[in-house]
Protein backbone atom coordinates (compact mmCIF):
# COMPACT_ATOMS: atom_id res chain seq x y z
CA UNK A 1 0.00 0.00 0.00
CA UNK A 2 1.46 3.29 -1.10
CA UNK A 3 2.18 6.14 1.37
CA UNK A 4 -0.54 8.62 0.18
CA UNK A 5 -3.16 5.62 0.74
CA UNK A 6 -2.15 4.10 3.54
CA UNK A 7 -2.11 7.97 5.60
CA UNK A 8 -5.67 8.63 3.35
CA UNK A 9 -7.05 5.13 5.19
CA UNK A 10 -5.79 5.86 8.50
CA UNK A 11 -7.62 9.33 8.52
CA UNK A 12 -10.74 8.01 7.47
CA UNK A 13 -10.28 5.09 10.34
CA UNK A 14 -9.71 7.88 13.02
CA UNK A 15 -12.60 9.98 12.05
CA UNK A 16 -15.02 6.81 12.22
CA UNK A 17 -13.09 5.81 15.21
CA UNK A 18 -13.82 9.28 16.91
CA UNK A 19 -17.42 8.78 16.07
CA UNK A 20 -17.53 5.58 17.17
CA UNK A 21 -16.49 6.69 20.84
CA UNK A 22 -19.16 8.85 20.87
CA UNK A 23 -21.67 6.52 20.52
CA UNK A 24 -23.99 3.77 22.69
CA UNK A 25 -24.99 -0.16 22.86
CA UNK A 26 -26.92 -0.47 25.45
CA UNK A 27 -26.02 -3.61 26.55
CA UNK A 28 -28.05 -3.82 29.92
CA UNK A 29 -31.16 -1.67 32.15
CA UNK A 30 -30.29 -1.27 35.58
CA UNK A 31 -33.21 -0.12 37.93
CA UNK A 32 -31.54 1.87 40.93
CA UNK A 33 -35.26 3.27 41.51
CA UNK A 34 -36.63 2.62 45.29
CA UNK A 35 -40.37 1.05 44.80
CA UNK A 36 -43.31 3.59 46.07
CA UNK A 37 -45.48 2.08 48.06
CA UNK A 38 -47.09 3.41 51.80
CA UNK A 39 -44.40 1.20 53.74
CA UNK A 40 -41.64 2.72 52.16
CA UNK A 41 -38.56 3.98 53.92
CA UNK A 42 -38.75 7.41 54.62
CA UNK A 43 -36.56 10.39 55.34
CA UNK A 44 -35.89 10.14 59.46
CA UNK A 45 -38.57 7.91 59.83
CA UNK A 46 -41.42 10.69 59.11
CA UNK A 47 -44.28 8.16 58.52
CA UNK A 48 -46.52 11.35 58.17
CA UNK A 49 -44.80 11.84 55.41
CA UNK A 50 -45.54 8.36 54.07
CA UNK A 51 -46.92 7.77 50.34
CA UNK A 52 -50.30 7.09 50.12
CA UNK A 53 -52.02 4.91 47.40
CA UNK A 54 -55.87 4.65 46.87
CA UNK A 55 -57.74 2.67 44.42
CA UNK A 56 -60.08 4.84 43.15
CA UNK A 57 -62.02 2.35 40.76
CA UNK A 58 -61.81 -1.00 39.70
CA UNK A 59 -61.98 -3.05 37.05
CA UNK A 60 -65.77 -4.36 37.50
CA UNK A 61 -66.60 -0.48 37.52
CA UNK A 62 -64.67 0.28 34.00
CA UNK A 63 -60.63 -0.37 34.57
CA UNK A 64 -58.35 -0.57 37.53
CA UNK A 65 -57.71 3.19 38.61
CA UNK A 66 -55.92 4.96 41.48
CA UNK A 67 -54.43 7.97 42.88
CA UNK A 68 -50.59 8.81 44.28
CA UNK A 69 -50.05 11.65 47.15
CA UNK A 70 -46.50 11.68 47.39
CA UNK A 71 -43.54 14.36 49.13
CA UNK A 72 -41.83 15.47 46.08
CA UNK A 73 -38.46 14.20 48.33
CA UNK A 74 -39.73 10.48 48.99
CA UNK A 75 -37.69 7.14 47.82
CA UNK A 76 -35.67 7.89 44.99
CA UNK A 77 -35.89 11.59 43.85
CA UNK A 78 -33.96 14.93 42.42
CA UNK A 79 -34.18 18.19 44.23
CA UNK A 80 -33.81 20.99 42.19
CA UNK A 81 -32.12 24.48 43.58
CA UNK A 82 -35.56 25.86 44.33
CA UNK A 83 -35.49 23.43 47.10
CA UNK A 84 -32.44 25.43 49.21
CA UNK A 85 -32.46 28.82 47.10
CA UNK A 86 -35.40 30.99 47.00
CA UNK A 87 -34.22 32.17 43.60
CA UNK A 88 -32.81 28.90 42.19
CA UNK A 89 -34.03 27.22 39.46
CA UNK A 90 -37.67 25.42 39.88
CA UNK A 91 -37.31 21.12 38.41
CA UNK A 92 -39.91 22.57 35.64
CA UNK A 93 -37.12 25.08 34.50
CA UNK A 94 -33.76 22.59 33.99
CA UNK A 95 -32.31 21.63 31.11
CA UNK A 96 -33.27 18.25 30.75
CA UNK A 97 -29.79 17.16 29.68
CA UNK A 98 -28.54 17.62 33.54
CA UNK A 99 -30.52 14.48 33.94
CA UNK A 100 -29.29 11.87 31.62
CA UNK A 101 -25.62 11.22 30.45
CA UNK A 102 -22.41 9.76 31.18
CA UNK A 103 -22.44 8.59 34.51
CA UNK A 104 -19.94 6.93 37.06
CA UNK A 105 -20.62 4.84 39.80
CA UNK A 106 -17.58 5.43 42.42
CA UNK A 107 -17.51 2.80 45.38
CA UNK A 108 -16.87 4.12 48.70
CA UNK A 109 -18.33 1.51 50.46
CA UNK A 110 -15.17 1.68 52.59
CA UNK A 111 -16.08 5.45 54.03
CA UNK A 112 -17.68 5.49 57.61
CA UNK A 113 -18.85 8.55 57.67
CA UNK A 114 -18.74 11.00 54.71
CA UNK A 115 -17.44 11.41 51.46
CA UNK A 116 -14.21 14.55 51.27
CA UNK A 117 -12.28 16.35 49.19
CA UNK A 118 -10.03 14.12 49.77
CA UNK A 119 -11.82 10.57 48.82
CA UNK A 120 -12.90 11.78 45.78
CA UNK A 121 -9.30 13.00 44.49
CA UNK A 122 -8.02 9.36 45.78
CA UNK A 123 -11.21 7.02 44.16
CA UNK A 124 -9.80 4.26 41.31
CA UNK A 125 -12.43 5.73 38.98
CA UNK A 126 -11.19 9.70 37.91
CA UNK A 127 -14.06 12.06 37.44
CA UNK A 128 -14.50 13.93 34.09
CA UNK A 129 -16.46 17.34 33.06
CA UNK A 130 -19.85 16.83 32.20
CA UNK A 131 -20.10 13.40 34.20
CA UNK A 132 -22.73 12.79 36.41
CA UNK A 133 -21.07 11.29 39.69
CA UNK A 134 -23.00 8.60 41.74
CA UNK A 135 -21.44 8.32 45.44
CA UNK A 136 -21.61 3.59 46.24
CA UNK A 137 -22.01 4.34 50.19
CA UNK A 138 -22.73 1.31 52.66
CA UNK A 139 -26.06 2.81 53.41
CA UNK A 140 -28.85 0.53 52.77
CA UNK A 141 -32.31 1.81 51.54
CA UNK A 142 -34.34 -1.34 52.46
CA UNK A 143 -33.78 -1.17 56.16
CA UNK A 144 -35.18 1.09 58.61
CA UNK A 145 -33.94 4.59 58.42
CA UNK A 146 -30.80 5.49 59.31
CA UNK A 147 -29.51 8.82 61.48
CA UNK A 148 -26.31 8.18 60.98
CA UNK A 149 -26.22 7.52 56.78
CA UNK A 150 -22.52 8.05 54.80
CA UNK A 151 -23.12 11.75 53.14
CA UNK A 152 -21.19 13.96 50.86
CA UNK A 153 -18.96 16.51 53.19
CA UNK A 154 -18.74 19.91 52.01
CA UNK A 155 -15.21 20.01 50.49
CA UNK A 156 -16.72 16.94 48.77
CA UNK A 157 -19.65 19.13 47.28
CA UNK A 158 -16.91 21.83 47.09
CA UNK A 159 -14.53 19.63 44.50
CA UNK A 160 -17.61 18.29 42.57
CA UNK A 161 -18.34 21.99 41.27
CA UNK A 162 -14.78 21.99 40.69
CA UNK A 163 -14.99 19.34 38.39
CA UNK A 164 -18.10 20.72 36.43
CA UNK A 165 -20.11 17.86 36.97
CA UNK A 166 -23.83 17.47 35.27
CA UNK A 167 -25.15 15.80 38.45
CA UNK A 168 -24.87 13.66 41.30
CA UNK A 169 -26.55 11.30 43.46
CA UNK A 170 -26.40 9.22 46.69
CA UNK A 171 -27.80 5.92 47.89
CA UNK A 172 -29.40 7.38 51.27
CA UNK A 173 -32.59 9.27 51.76
CA UNK A 174 -30.47 12.90 52.14
CA UNK A 175 -27.36 13.95 50.71
CA UNK A 176 -25.71 15.28 53.79
CA UNK A 177 -26.47 14.69 57.56
CA UNK A 178 -27.06 17.36 59.76
CA UNK A 179 -24.16 19.98 58.45
CA UNK A 180 -25.16 23.66 59.13
CA UNK A 181 -27.19 25.16 56.98
CA UNK A 182 -27.48 22.42 54.32
CA UNK A 183 -24.18 23.78 53.07
CA UNK A 184 -23.66 20.51 51.03
CA UNK A 185 -27.18 21.29 49.13
CA UNK A 186 -26.62 25.09 48.83
CA UNK A 187 -22.94 24.55 47.01
CA UNK A 188 -24.38 21.84 43.98
CA UNK A 189 -27.67 24.15 43.93
CA UNK A 190 -25.97 27.57 43.44
CA UNK A 191 -23.93 25.90 40.59
CA UNK A 192 -27.81 24.55 39.40
CA UNK A 193 -26.32 20.93 40.10
CA UNK A 194 -28.80 18.45 40.44
CA UNK A 195 -29.16 15.91 43.27
CA UNK A 196 -30.46 12.41 43.59
CA UNK A 197 -31.08 11.13 46.71
CA UNK A 198 -32.55 7.69 47.14
CA UNK A 199 -30.82 5.85 44.44
CA UNK A 200 -30.55 1.96 45.03
CA UNK A 201 -26.76 1.36 44.03
CA UNK A 202 -26.61 -1.60 45.79
CA UNK A 203 -26.77 -4.30 42.85
CA UNK A 204 -24.46 -2.09 40.31
CA UNK A 205 -20.66 -1.74 40.40
CA UNK A 206 -18.44 1.38 40.36
CA UNK A 207 -17.98 1.92 36.67
CA UNK A 208 -18.87 3.98 33.96
CA UNK A 209 -22.77 3.83 32.49
CA UNK A 210 -25.65 5.75 30.96
CA UNK A 211 -27.89 7.28 33.52
CA UNK A 212 -31.42 8.80 32.69
CA UNK A 213 -33.73 10.05 35.47
CA UNK A 214 -35.94 12.54 34.21
CA UNK A 215 -37.86 14.63 36.65
CA UNK A 216 -41.62 15.34 35.88
CA UNK A 217 -42.45 18.28 34.89
CA UNK A 218 -43.87 19.58 37.98
CA UNK A 219 -44.84 23.27 37.62
CA UNK A 220 -42.77 25.07 40.49
CA UNK A 221 -41.84 22.08 41.60
CA UNK A 222 -38.79 22.01 44.32
CA UNK A 223 -38.15 18.33 43.32
CA UNK A 224 -39.53 15.21 41.89
CA UNK A 225 -39.90 11.57 42.24
CA UNK A 226 -37.70 10.21 39.36
CA UNK A 227 -37.58 6.44 38.15
CA UNK A 228 -33.92 6.33 37.46
CA UNK A 229 -31.61 3.37 35.54
CA UNK A 230 -28.06 3.01 34.56
CA UNK A 231 -27.90 1.69 30.93
CA UNK A 232 -24.21 0.01 30.40
CA UNK A 233 -22.76 0.17 26.99
CA UNK A 234 -19.81 -0.16 25.36
CA UNK B 1 -3.62 -2.01 -3.60
CA UNK B 2 -3.20 -5.64 -3.61
CA UNK B 3 -6.76 -7.73 -4.14
CA UNK B 4 -6.20 -8.99 -0.73
CA UNK B 5 -5.38 -5.85 1.74
CA UNK B 6 -8.29 -4.19 -0.29
CA UNK B 7 -10.75 -6.90 0.99
CA UNK B 8 -9.16 -7.08 4.29
CA UNK B 9 -9.47 -3.11 4.63
CA UNK B 10 -13.35 -3.30 3.20
CA UNK B 11 -13.78 -6.41 5.58
CA UNK B 12 -12.64 -3.79 8.73
CA UNK B 13 -14.80 -0.53 7.23
CA UNK B 14 -18.09 -2.73 7.00
CA UNK B 15 -17.64 -4.44 10.44
CA UNK B 16 -17.00 -1.05 11.86
CA UNK B 17 -20.05 0.43 9.94
CA UNK B 18 -22.35 -2.39 11.40
CA UNK B 19 -21.35 -1.36 15.10
CA UNK B 20 -22.04 2.10 14.40
CA UNK B 21 -25.37 1.72 13.03
CA UNK B 22 -26.10 0.09 15.95
CA UNK B 23 -25.11 3.67 18.43
CA UNK B 24 -26.48 6.79 18.73
CA UNK B 25 -24.83 9.97 18.76
CA UNK B 26 -27.30 12.43 20.63
CA UNK B 27 -27.66 15.58 18.99
CA UNK B 28 -30.87 17.16 20.76
CA UNK B 29 -33.44 16.46 23.44
CA UNK B 30 -37.46 17.36 22.67
CA UNK B 31 -39.74 17.58 25.70
CA UNK B 32 -42.91 15.62 24.51
CA UNK B 33 -44.23 15.90 28.18
CA UNK B 34 -47.45 18.40 29.47
CA UNK B 35 -46.63 20.02 32.50
CA UNK B 36 -48.24 19.02 35.62
CA UNK B 37 -50.17 21.62 37.23
CA UNK B 38 -53.29 22.42 39.19
CA UNK B 39 -55.17 23.91 36.33
CA UNK B 40 -54.12 21.46 33.42
CA UNK B 41 -56.15 19.54 30.59
CA UNK B 42 -57.93 16.65 32.63
CA UNK B 43 -59.55 13.66 30.05
CA UNK B 44 -62.85 14.69 30.13
CA UNK B 45 -62.94 17.78 31.75
CA UNK B 46 -63.88 15.85 35.29
CA UNK B 47 -62.43 18.73 37.18
CA UNK B 48 -62.13 16.34 40.33
CA UNK B 49 -59.24 15.02 39.32
CA UNK B 50 -57.49 17.83 39.14
CA UNK B 51 -53.44 17.20 40.54
CA UNK B 52 -52.88 19.32 43.82
CA UNK B 53 -49.61 20.74 44.14
CA UNK B 54 -49.39 21.94 48.26
CA UNK B 55 -46.27 23.57 49.40
CA UNK B 56 -45.57 22.09 52.53
CA UNK B 57 -42.41 24.06 53.96
CA UNK B 58 -41.27 27.16 52.90
CA UNK B 59 -37.46 28.76 52.79
CA UNK B 60 -37.83 30.18 55.93
CA UNK B 61 -38.57 27.27 57.77
CA UNK B 62 -35.89 25.62 56.26
CA UNK B 63 -36.27 24.27 52.65
CA UNK B 64 -38.87 24.67 50.13
CA UNK B 65 -40.97 21.35 49.69
CA UNK B 66 -44.17 20.40 48.32
CA UNK B 67 -46.08 17.38 47.56
CA UNK B 68 -47.61 16.28 44.77
CA UNK B 69 -51.76 14.52 44.98
CA UNK B 70 -51.94 12.86 40.85
CA UNK B 71 -54.11 10.39 39.47
CA UNK B 72 -51.98 8.02 37.74
CA UNK B 73 -53.49 8.66 34.28
CA UNK B 74 -53.21 12.44 34.51
CA UNK B 75 -51.27 14.51 31.92
CA UNK B 76 -48.54 12.84 29.96
CA UNK B 77 -48.79 8.98 31.42
CA UNK B 78 -48.38 5.55 30.54
CA UNK B 79 -50.84 2.57 31.37
CA UNK B 80 -50.10 -0.66 32.41
CA UNK B 81 -52.07 -3.84 30.92
CA UNK B 82 -53.62 -3.89 34.79
CA UNK B 83 -55.48 -1.01 33.94
CA UNK B 84 -57.68 -3.39 31.57
CA UNK B 85 -56.51 -6.80 32.44
CA UNK B 86 -57.13 -7.81 36.27
CA UNK B 87 -54.24 -10.44 35.67
CA UNK B 88 -52.33 -8.34 33.31
CA UNK B 89 -48.82 -6.72 34.09
CA UNK B 90 -48.81 -3.79 36.68
CA UNK B 91 -46.74 -0.65 35.96
CA UNK B 92 -43.77 -2.12 38.38
CA UNK B 93 -43.95 -5.49 36.90
CA UNK B 94 -43.05 -4.69 33.23
CA UNK B 95 -39.62 -5.05 31.23
CA UNK B 96 -37.51 -1.05 31.33
CA UNK B 97 -37.22 -1.73 27.73
CA UNK B 98 -40.31 -1.20 26.80
CA UNK B 99 -40.11 2.21 28.16
CA UNK B 100 -37.06 3.45 25.99
CA UNK B 101 -35.49 2.66 22.67
CA UNK B 102 -36.44 3.08 18.66
CA UNK B 103 -39.15 5.28 18.08
CA UNK B 104 -40.78 6.97 14.74
CA UNK B 105 -43.38 9.64 15.15
CA UNK B 106 -46.04 9.21 12.90
CA UNK B 107 -47.69 12.01 11.05
CA UNK B 108 -51.65 11.75 10.85
CA UNK B 109 -52.25 15.20 11.05
CA UNK B 110 -54.96 14.57 8.42
CA UNK B 111 -56.99 12.03 9.97
CA UNK B 112 -60.25 13.33 10.83
CA UNK B 113 -61.39 10.55 13.22
CA UNK B 114 -59.89 7.53 14.04
CA UNK B 115 -56.18 5.94 12.87
CA UNK B 116 -56.70 2.51 11.13
CA UNK B 117 -54.82 -0.41 10.36
CA UNK B 118 -55.22 1.18 6.60
CA UNK B 119 -53.65 4.50 8.04
CA UNK B 120 -50.97 2.43 9.42
CA UNK B 121 -50.44 0.40 5.95
CA UNK B 122 -50.26 3.99 3.96
CA UNK B 123 -48.34 5.61 6.27
CA UNK B 124 -44.61 7.00 4.41
CA UNK B 125 -43.07 5.82 7.36
CA UNK B 126 -42.52 2.03 7.94
CA UNK B 127 -43.33 0.59 10.78
CA UNK B 128 -40.50 -2.05 12.18
CA UNK B 129 -40.47 -4.91 15.03
CA UNK B 130 -39.47 -3.57 18.49
CA UNK B 131 -40.64 0.44 17.00
CA UNK B 132 -41.90 2.42 19.97
CA UNK B 133 -44.76 4.40 17.71
CA UNK B 134 -46.00 7.79 18.20
CA UNK B 135 -49.27 8.69 16.67
CA UNK B 136 -48.97 12.92 15.95
CA UNK B 137 -52.58 14.01 15.16
CA UNK B 138 -54.50 17.47 15.19
CA UNK B 139 -55.66 16.89 18.81
CA UNK B 140 -54.52 19.66 20.87
CA UNK B 141 -53.64 19.11 24.62
CA UNK B 142 -53.19 23.01 25.87
CA UNK B 143 -56.81 23.78 24.60
CA UNK B 144 -60.18 22.57 26.73
CA UNK B 145 -60.57 18.44 26.77
CA UNK B 146 -62.14 17.81 23.05
CA UNK B 147 -64.73 15.15 23.43
CA UNK B 148 -63.78 14.10 19.59
CA UNK B 149 -60.24 13.47 19.84
CA UNK B 150 -58.32 11.63 16.93
CA UNK B 151 -58.06 7.71 18.55
CA UNK B 152 -56.86 4.52 17.47
CA UNK B 153 -59.18 2.33 15.93
CA UNK B 154 -60.05 -1.33 16.68
CA UNK B 155 -58.08 -2.45 13.62
CA UNK B 156 -55.42 0.26 13.76
CA UNK B 157 -54.37 -1.41 17.50
CA UNK B 158 -54.55 -4.90 16.05
CA UNK B 159 -52.34 -4.32 13.60
CA UNK B 160 -49.21 -2.56 15.83
CA UNK B 161 -49.87 -6.16 17.72
CA UNK B 162 -49.33 -8.03 14.27
CA UNK B 163 -45.89 -5.64 13.67
CA UNK B 164 -44.81 -6.65 17.39
CA UNK B 165 -43.87 -3.02 18.39
CA UNK B 166 -42.86 -2.04 21.64
CA UNK B 167 -45.37 0.80 23.03
CA UNK B 168 -47.67 3.19 21.52
CA UNK B 169 -48.44 7.12 22.37
CA UNK B 170 -50.50 9.70 21.01
CA UNK B 171 -50.93 13.23 21.52
CA UNK B 172 -54.51 13.01 23.74
CA UNK B 173 -55.35 12.47 26.59
CA UNK B 174 -56.97 8.95 25.92
CA UNK B 175 -56.05 6.60 22.90
CA UNK B 176 -59.84 5.49 22.25
CA UNK B 177 -62.65 7.76 22.20
CA UNK B 178 -65.78 5.41 23.38
CA UNK B 179 -65.21 1.79 21.16
CA UNK B 180 -66.43 -0.61 23.53
CA UNK B 181 -65.59 -2.58 26.18
CA UNK B 182 -61.87 -0.34 25.44
CA UNK B 183 -61.44 -2.44 22.56
CA UNK B 184 -58.17 -0.98 21.95
CA UNK B 185 -56.97 -0.97 25.33
CA UNK B 186 -57.55 -4.72 25.55
CA UNK B 187 -56.08 -5.78 22.17
CA UNK B 188 -52.65 -3.22 23.32
CA UNK B 189 -52.83 -4.44 26.84
CA UNK B 190 -53.37 -8.59 26.08
CA UNK B 191 -49.71 -8.12 24.07
CA UNK B 192 -48.42 -6.31 26.99
CA UNK B 193 -48.00 -3.33 25.26
CA UNK B 194 -47.73 0.07 27.11
CA UNK B 195 -49.75 2.85 26.04
CA UNK B 196 -48.53 6.53 26.41
CA UNK B 197 -51.41 8.83 26.31
CA UNK B 198 -51.11 12.45 26.73
CA UNK B 199 -47.87 13.11 24.86
CA UNK B 200 -47.26 16.78 23.32
CA UNK B 201 -46.57 16.01 19.87
CA UNK B 202 -46.69 19.33 18.63
CA UNK B 203 -43.32 20.01 18.13
CA UNK B 204 -41.54 17.25 16.57
CA UNK B 205 -42.45 15.78 13.27
CA UNK B 206 -42.41 12.90 11.58
CA UNK B 207 -39.06 11.07 12.10
CA UNK B 208 -37.23 8.66 13.46
CA UNK B 209 -35.94 9.09 17.11
CA UNK B 210 -34.82 7.67 20.67
CA UNK B 211 -37.42 7.00 23.12
CA UNK B 212 -37.60 7.56 26.74
CA UNK B 213 -40.54 7.52 29.00
CA UNK B 214 -39.58 5.48 32.12
CA UNK B 215 -42.84 5.04 34.68
CA UNK B 216 -42.54 5.40 38.51
CA UNK B 217 -41.88 2.28 40.41
CA UNK B 218 -45.68 2.16 41.77
CA UNK B 219 -46.35 -0.58 43.64
CA UNK B 220 -49.22 -2.27 41.48
CA UNK B 221 -49.80 0.66 39.91
CA UNK B 222 -52.32 0.80 37.10
CA UNK B 223 -50.58 3.23 35.07
CA UNK B 224 -47.61 6.56 36.03
CA UNK B 225 -47.14 9.97 35.30
CA UNK B 226 -44.04 10.08 33.07
CA UNK B 227 -41.32 12.77 31.59
CA UNK B 228 -40.80 11.81 28.66
CA UNK B 229 -38.51 12.76 25.66
CA UNK B 230 -37.44 12.37 22.12
CA UNK B 231 -33.88 12.19 21.68
CA UNK B 232 -32.63 12.91 17.64
CA UNK B 233 -29.44 10.76 16.61
CA UNK B 234 -27.69 10.11 13.64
Amino acid sequence: MSKTLRTKVSRVFLSMLENCSNLLIILAIFDISMEISEDMVIYKNRKEKSPKISVTRRLEEGANESKLDIFVHTGSHVDAPYHVLENGKKIDEMPLDRFMGKAIVIDFTKVKESITKKDLINSSIKIQKYDIVLLKTKNQLEKDFDFNFVYLEKTGAEYLVSKKIKAVGIDSLGIERNQPNHITHNILAENSIPIFEGLDLSKVKQGKYFFHGLPLKIMNGDASPVRAVLVSHR
